[in-house]
């Protein structure tokens, strides 16, 4: 989950994918491959796309998305590769004593309005409910950095604000860039930012104290 | 959208669907591609299930499915009707005086908890990323229940709210429900409620004067 600022264009990092050599337009292949995927996961999810609906979308054979890629999956996650994490999140959490929650929100969604971005984002998102492997992306998006950032930063019960964060922004960008339900779709980044910005800054620096006595 | 206290296996209420006289265990091999239906849609989302697969599982003819229910749409619609709301959602809300926050967070998830409910909400949930049909239907929720709940109890800028408030609830059912992030999975309803409460009462009776520049 590195290198979020790459364009899509790049060599995916995969095991199994080798830099081409001798085979000249492998690595256009591979390109397109990619660029494709990523196009029909981000329209439908992991789920509902083939490797066989990618080949014929694609124009290259089934054969050659399994030698790139080895599967699905393995083409899904160099499609979306880090791109799930805003660059910049660490550094803001390590403001302890400055209200970010605004700055947060703010941080998110205009990660989602870049448009080398945000396809990669809608694919994980469509695919998150039906599919393990972008479940298990997102969980440790969670786990690996949201919650890391904020014990990093001092927070106490850091896994439980990691998750009701997780929940408010994972929920936002639903209601917002896939349901493109009203107001909330076409509000700008600021607007939207500071109406839930309170709300974050609730999850970030507020007492926790109900939470604490659980389990 | 209502009737949300019907078994899963009462008749489905689609158009074309009708009330077996004559032939004598319709209803029943109605019943069993509704319950077989529900089962996968709430595995892996609508997008992912045929209706091909669904007649292989429930061990009849796909003629039927299409007999008895007209389209894997249709399907859908019969199998997850009415869960959506949870009952008491509007009586909740006409306590305008009254902090509700946390209440409406205990009254979302204690419906997710039904055994009987929890099936239909995975399936609209695992839907709505890649079906149009399903999101459309999540869409109706925050716009005629939601909103029109909120603008009846006298909130201001209600459809904002509603967009809002959705979004946190969506949130919390996907890391709750779909990721079983911990420690928000296996949080008691009531530590999960007194958690969000004060979030949802903020977006239920704060000020959204930011909000109210937008636009």
């Amino acid at each position: 989950m590195t290198a979020q600022g790459q364009a899509v264009s790049d060599p995916p990092a995969v095991p199994g994918w080798r830099r081409p050599g001798r085979r000249p337009g492998a690595h256009h292949t591979a390109d397109r491959i990619l660029d494709t995927a990523l196009a029909m996961f981000a329209e439908s999810g992991l789920d509902s796309v083939t490797v066989r609906g990618i080949a014929a979308r694609a124009d290259v054979d089934a054969a050659l998305v399994h030698h790139f890629y080895r599967s699905k999956e393995g083409l899904f996650t160099a499609a979306v590769d880090g791109a799930a994490v805003p660059p910049g999140l660490a550094e803001l959490l390590r403001e302890p004593l400055t209200p970010v929650g605004e700055a947060l929100v703010a941080l998110f969604l205009a990660h989602w309005e870049r448009p080398e971005v945000r396809p990669r984002l809608l694919a994980v998102l469509r695919s998150v409910p039906s599919s393990p492997v972008a479940a298990g992306l997102m969980r440790d998006c969670l786990d690996q950095h949201l919650t890391a950032a904020l014990a990093e930063a001092g927070a106490d019960r850091a896994a439980e604000r990691a998750a009701l964060i997780g929940a408010q922004l994972i929920g936002l960008a639903i209601v917002r860039y896939v349901l493109r339900s009203e107001p909330l779709a076409s509000l700008p980044v600021d607007r939207a930012a500071a109406a839930a910005g309170p709300v974050m800054e609730m999850y970030l620096a507020g007492p926790v104290a109900r939470l604490r006595r659980a389990g």
